[in-house]
């Protein structure tokens, strides 16, 4: 019966069995150690004999199940090694590794690390991005979950490309065309009118065209939408409670892995700040007729929020109706004005939401506005919901790879993306 | 403060805000009665006077508030109705629908339905299979992740056609050719050697040229990949867990919908019966050189382990090689046969499984009797966790809307699929 390396120094004295990688060997004058790892961490075996020489042969990687009695020894890890070992391979030595994983730190570049991904991503460090990314999924769900909302999985190939026509990848569908999904926007809001409170993870697809370290081609995107709200803000505070549901469920989960990448929580206020658009131009000195926020002035207003509120985290509603999309629901005391918000984290973008329209003649009016028709194959069957009867309603979309950037403070998204996609890249 | 309709009886007395859609009204002599829905349920409102008349010009599916007092009436759902009411419209009143939602079973045929999916999908008995879905989504990942499996999220857009070759969307990457994954398979194998223990739950895409009730172009697979096992029977036992955490779930938060569908939930044994395929032939009385269990086939076996074994469940393993992937581990005693298994439910496959090569040399041989070399693109980065040390692993695949088809007896698979994706379908 195998145990875990965790799980080695409550079995003091014991016979145990355990399995994993060779993650190190360290030969010395007078005797060997094997450092194994497993899902759960590191263990220490004290190897002498022939045995020693078997491990000459085993190279690092090489799959291994070692049998032998735990002795407490202060120095190991978690105080606690395996003596007296019986090392029997599981698999065929391993090939020399074009990454060493032992080392603490990672010393290969991004470039070499993403063409080996396969095996770079056991490396501890390398890891632990993804590690985080797996529990923010988790507490993103339970979160949403424990308020009545329904998952969904909606169609990733869809026959028009709506929601922006630019970046979208085309495929052969059956002899005809389509287009991969660039989001579930239009999906996730005529759910609203069967489940009320729905939400989607999976993965989206843009055709970026720009080789940038923050945009991929493919990404997980956390989508939710719920319907009778009286505006943005009851979408503000969902997002709220997800993204707190998020961090809590990274702190419970994933503890291992922010302490290999030295990364410290943050803490997101029950009541996060909000400050309007045309207010955000100003804390930021810029010009009163901008239509967007700068990187610097992103900044400027995360630290006006830590000042004012001790906040990592700031709101910035009210953004101008034409940077926005045609679905966003303009803002009733002055309809330059939207009922959408972005969400800061240190200054830098993390999230949009808000409120969208949802009377069918709005829609009419909207898609007017931009010259195009409502009754158009591109929005028709989207609009039907929106016919029969559908409440005000609005939600969010946190893109994973980049939460988890922000939360690590990674420079390149590629650093907490399992296989990445862009431009450039198509494999691993 | 809105409530919901399944908490109406519970508020007798009171004064309570409801909102939803306007599912029926009915207009008696001296009365009248709206039945609003919302996501809990349906409330009974009765209506009088000027009110009536406002109800009169707000048709089926108009989304209202209302706001009157609860009264017990043995005769309303859950034994209480809302009286003097004030209705206040939330959107424009709904234009008449092509689906009449109101009737207890589903008026129109499958084709309407679908085509009218955004809204059809409102009707409670349409909409149970998909709640079937999401409770049995959250169940799988909590068997597995309570397990200490780490969720994945690997790439959908893929650089080489692997696994068939065959039914495989091509799409235009950057001005290159790319494809749709088939399935997550060499990925969460790779993940194998970082995690030890993963599952996926996301989109699989296939360009399936058959026109049956059974297959989708696209559809929701729950895969899981597992390490440091003995054989193909850990992966059943696995297997078994996520069912029953599936099953468990259904029965949990999708009491209702089963109850809609007049759908008892089966019972999995803990101990699965296994039945080697060389054995299931001769119960089924075939051929004993088939190589493979025709419909006919399978529910014989289902029959004979409902009278042997009182299971609706049934495993056959041993699967001849000749009709499994190259990955698939050869049965030790006997390479004809393999270490994999289907797992029947009712007389149907349900789900396939099994143990995976795990060595290099394995692989390079696997491939060369197949006469593809392990050098080729298409495998060498999937290959490169092999040369880098993998152990004995093995996993499963679970098609979401096939699983909910077979324990709702759905006679074809889009009944339970909220947009289905065909060969003559991509709308909406």
């Amino acid at each position: 019966m195998r145990i875990l390396s965790h799980e080695i120094p409550s079995a003091v004295g014991q016979s145990v069995t355990v399995a994993g990688w060779v993650h190190r060997r360290r030969r010395l004058a007078a005797v060997s150690f094997l450092i194994l790892r497993d899902r759960s961490g590191l263990a220490q075996i004290v190897v002498k004999g022939t045995q020693a020489q078997l491990l000459d042969e085993l190279g690092e990687e090489t799959v291994v199940q070692v049998t032998g009695t735990v002795a407490a020894n202060p120095q190991a890890p978690g105080g606690a090694e395996i003596v007296d070992p019986v090392i029997e391979p599981l698999t065929e030595p391993a090939a020399t590794l074009p990454i060493e994983l032992w080392r603490p730190t990672v010393g290969a570049g991004l470039p070499v690390v993403l063409d080996n991904a396969p095996v770079a991503l056991r490396h501890p460090v390398v890891r632990a991005g993804w590690e985080i990314a797996a529990a923010a999924m988790h507490g993103f769900r339970e979160a949403l979950s424990s308020q009545d909302f329904t998952e969904i999985q909606t169609p990733k190939i869809v026959g028009t490309a709506t929601e922006s026509g630019a970046n979208v990848f085309a495929l052969d569908y059956f002899g005809g065309p389509a287009y991969l999904a660039q989001s579930p926007q239009f999906y996730k809001q005529q759910m609203v009118g069967v489940f009320e409170r729905v939400f989607e993870v999976g993965p989206v697809f843009r055709a970026e065209p720009h080789d940038t370290v923050r945009h991929l081609a493919e990404y997980v995107s956390l989508d939710a939408e719920f319907g009778f709200i009286t505006d943005h803000r009851d979408v503000l505070v969902m997002l709220r409670s997800a993204v707190a549901g998020m961090l809590a469920a990274v702190g419970e989960r994933a503890g291992g892995a922010l302490e290999r990448l030295q990364v410290e929580l943050p803490e997101i206020p029950v009541d996060v700040p909000v400050v309007h658009f045309s207010e955000a131009l100003k804390i930021a000195g810029a010009d009163p007729d901008e239509p967007d926020l700068a990187p610097a002035d992103e900044r400027a207003i995360g630290e006006w929020a830590r000042r004012e509120h001790g906040s990592e985290f700031v709101a910035v509603e009210g953004y101008p109706m034409v940077k926005r999309p045609f679905y966003t629901h303009p803002q009733p005391s002055d309809p330059r004005w939207s009922n959408s918000f972005d969400l800061l984290f240190r200054g830098m973008e993390l999230v949009t939401g808000g409120q969208r329209l949802h009377r069918y003649s709005d829609y009419v009016a909207a898609l007017e506005a931009r010259g195009e028709s409502a009754e158009a194959p591109a929005y028709s069957s989207y609009l039907q919901a929106f016919k029969h009867g559908m409440p005000p309603h609005g939600g969010f979309a946190i893109g994973l790879e980049r939460f988890v950037a922000r939360l690590t403070g990674a420079e390149n998204i590629r650093e907490v993306t399992l296989f990445p996609r862009d431009l450039h890249r198509l494999t691993p």
